[in-house]
């Protein structure tokens, strides 16, 4: 069984780049499938598991020792549950024994024992400033400032997050076995180099 | 013409790779010839040209605005004057129109407009040291310690002469187009692999 797992930047195109890959190799794809996955075994409302888990809460509670602690704990732990129950969900994906991408959620940690290959994504500033433009209507609103400062928001939390639960440095290019950069590519063609360097991991790996 | 340009962390094998891959694909190879090339040039012994060039001297330097100010001056003239020697003999190596990989050296930047596929090459601390000791004879004398000290003084140096040049962050993902982990690769199959992958970007950029 083959793994490949897509950490990324936020407006890099990583997610893009793994649907195409997975199309490319037809392999199986997971992303909103582990949410809703979540949210059917717990009973919670999808959008709520998936706001918890990306650890927006966090940003607007200050996190100190002080007298905030109450509501910080109660994020936390409902947090934590989440995300054990989200490596639950990773760890059923893994074992069904079918090639699949991942995005996200720390999957290439999670399943170490089969030896992902594992995917950074990354661009430019400039790059994922017109790359979020060109997506997202919400985005329009924000002037270029606001848009890079919530990329960083978004980028922090996963970081965050990846040292929380792996102890592995988020986005450095000794935690992934491949970093790719696809400010000057055409994602679908940056999609079939990616496919046939993964190819020759596997091969290399059988 | 296609031009791929190798940086890489100290240890990483990076030179290894690009030599690979300049032998898979039938490129031209330059590493040390770019020293030879300056030391004809200049009637200088190319071990000094080298040692400047690496910018081994300013680590003995203190590089202060007191008393210590006219050494480093010298230093500093003689390598910057080096630095664009360098320059022009990479300009040259281009200039012949032939495929070639680069190792180091800037290269990336310095022919940007040629569009090269730029690489950069890394490796986890203990594969980096394993490496190490694997390659050098004079390295054995070292402790893990130093030698981890020495790898971070070579990459420091490096990461500043970058930033001198050219702006761009050494080994930051971005400023490349693809960066490989060597860790857990044969160097020989990962040759293969950005093989595949550079064919892909030539392609796309043709």
């Amino acid at each position: 069984m083959n793994i490949i797992t897509v950490s990324r930047e936020f407006g890099s195109g990583g997610r893009e780049l793994g649907k195409r890959v997975a199309d490319l190799l037809g392999y199986d794809y997971y992303d909103s499938e582990i949410i809703s996955a979540i949210a059917q075994n717990s009973g919670l409302d999808p959008e709520y598991v998936e706001t918890t888990l990306d650890n927006h809460g966090w940003q607007y509670f200050p996190i100190s020792f002080g007298g905030t602690m109450h509501s910080v704990n109660y994020i936390d732990a409902s947090r934590i549950e989440m995300l054990v129950q989200q490596k639950k969900v990773i760890e059923q994906i893994a074992a069904l024994g079918k090639n699949c991408v991942i995005i996200g959620r720390n999957a290439d940690a999670i399943l170490k024992e089969y030896k992902p290959f594992s995917i950074f994504v990354c661009a430019d500033r400039e790059a994922k400033i017109a790359r979020c433009r060109a997506r997202a209507r919400e985005d329009e609103k924000l002037t270029d400032r606001e848009l890079v400062r919530k990329m960083k928001e978004i980028d922090k939390a996963r970081a965050r997050t990846r040292d929380f639960l792996t102890g592995s440095e988020w986005g450095k290019c000794d935690s992934y076995h491949l970093t790719v950069n696809t400010s000057d590519w055409d994602i679908k063609a940056l999609a079939a180099a990616v496919c046939a360097f993964a190819e020759k991991w596997f091969e290399s790996n059988a």
